[in-house]
């Protein structure tokens, strides 16, 4: 009893790459790239397209432009039906550096934009769209934008653009099941033509549970990552949905296996996951860059004195 | 807007034990006691109450006994509202070792028990109602057991005692939200005298997805502990319990310096949380007796073998 409409993207290269400045060397992107297409996931984003105008190629890795001759690399000689996307965020990408997708290695463009930005984001999708990618467009911060703008945004999405699938991002966090059927219900009622898409973060410990609701819900593209990689507290772990969905296409045990031989060592490398300042954000609605701020910190475990400098602001 | 009805139990000691063999110090857990009360929360759970004929003293501490004269030495000279429970398995207690309420610390004694047992549970929660204690009878590993026995024995619940509150316990952390929804309408449905209770795990990451989905199903008797501690994955962190509730009666701030002064260093030297042969325990609906044993082994980071013993077993 599976819905086939489901299509799983696993963002754990783009998203994880929001901790370590997108440098994952070649080899450990190929190894994801080899078990994600060998679990059957339908999509793997594997960074951000930026200008090298606004940003340095000395501070930053290879997945922070994902330049085509360096997606090919990656995909070379390994077998795969797993499609490639990417991410483009408003005002970052010059758009003469995106080819025609005949050129490209990549299948997909996912255009993130907040809800005050989304002019130019359908701008941007339109140009996407000639060119032949698949173009979805991500609305980020959800959880802060829940006013008469957002279903303004929808209205426009929805006359203005072919975009195939519209995401709700809540990259505070902050999101509980109530709040997540009500946008999922509200993006299926506006955008009659498009999919909705579900991308959860999981300070709170709900990015599984609140992707759960969106399928209860009817979205059918959903985003993971193995381990649950991710800035700040990390994503909905892909392995958790992988074993929740039926859908006879997809294999787990490939991304057991990663977990296991890369995953686990990385983490001692690198932070992720239940943390309580990025609890504390995702309570308080808030972007978490103060609490990653105090990760870096000496004060990194003086949870008392960080959620009182969040609640101390004057109420006026 | 509150349900002034909801009660938060704090288990901390009590199932955090589980992984100790039940031996925190008196400092420790008067710290707990203290922050806890001080955070405002209904209850707090030391631990069991067993015979000592059956377990040893020695191998165990003094958690898995919880002598009246040890839980007094606990609650002495600090400031609390919070009240007192321990928690009792079915055929592990001597019934005459328990004490009329009068001459106890004890205010609330819950009955774990499988749906088989659930005659002799209900044979002890009459003793100790006539003892003149709060008495809750907790259903075990009720993934398993949702077949028509659950429903008989919640009708015999409902007509032969007057325990106060009839919990589901998701001993696997085998529940997804849908078969949350199901469980709270049928306790619900039967146990019309009653509350209903949620104790979850946290294998998948649900614990508190899933308590959220008991209450918004009319669930008013809700368990966490302090960092998530408990058997295995543990359980749902009652630092997002009181985050996500909104009665003023509880505070934050104790929990959250608590974690910072305790927990922290604690996490260092006992093992739970979100740990993939958990997860693959909860996916299966398994006991995860076999994951803890593999976190003790040489294998304890090989998931695809452990996941592959899992389902090899033959179908038959």
């Amino acid at each position: 009893m599976y819905r086939e409409k489901i299509k799983v993207l696993d963002c754990t290269i783009r998203d994880g790459g929001l901790i370590n400045n997108h440098d994952f060397d070649r080899r450990f992107v190929r190894e994801v790239y080899k078990a994600i297409s060998a679990a059957g996931v339908d999509y793997i984003e594997l960074g951000y397209k930026n200008s090298k105008k606004l940003f340095s190629t000395e501070e930053y890795g290879l997945w922070k432009f994902c330049d085509d001759d360096e997606i090919s690399k990656i995909v070379e000689g390994i077998e795969s039906r797993t499609k490639i996307s990417i991410m483009v965020d408003v005002g970052r990408v010059e758009l003469d550096d995106v080819k025609p997708k005949s050129e490209s290695p990549v299948d997909m463009i996912r255009v993130a934009s907040y809800v005050k930005d989304i002019d130019k984001a359908i701008h941007m999708v339109n140009n996407f769209t000639d060119k032949g990618y698949e173009v979805t467009i991500n609305i980020m911060a959800i959880s802060r934008d829940q006013g008469p703008e957002l279903e303004e945004s929808l209205h426009q999405i929805e006359e203005e653009t072919k975009v195939k699938v519209v995401y709700i991002v809540d990259s505070f966090g902050a999101l509980y099941q109530e709040t997540t059927e009500h946008l999922v219900k509200m993006f299926k009622r506006i955008l009659k033509s498009k999919e909705v898409g579900f991308h959860g973060h999981n300070h709170m410990q709900l990015a599984f549970g609140n992707t759960i609701e969106a399928i209860i819900h009817d979205a059918n593209y959903l985003d993971g990552t193995v381990y649950g990689i991710g800035r700040a507290a990390g994503n909905c772990p892909l392995e958790l949905l992988i074993g929740f969905l039926k859908n006879p296409k997809f294999n787990i045990r490939p991304i057991f296996d990663l977990i296991s031989r890369e995953f686990i060592p990385l983490r001692e490398k690198i932070e992720w996951g239940y943390i309580i300042p990025y609890a504390i954000s995702g309570m308080m609605n808030e972007h978490p860059r103060a609490a990653i701020a105090l990760r870096k910190s000496d004060k990194k475990e003086d949870y008392k004195e960080f959620y009182e400098s969040l609640v101390s602001t004057d109420l006026d």
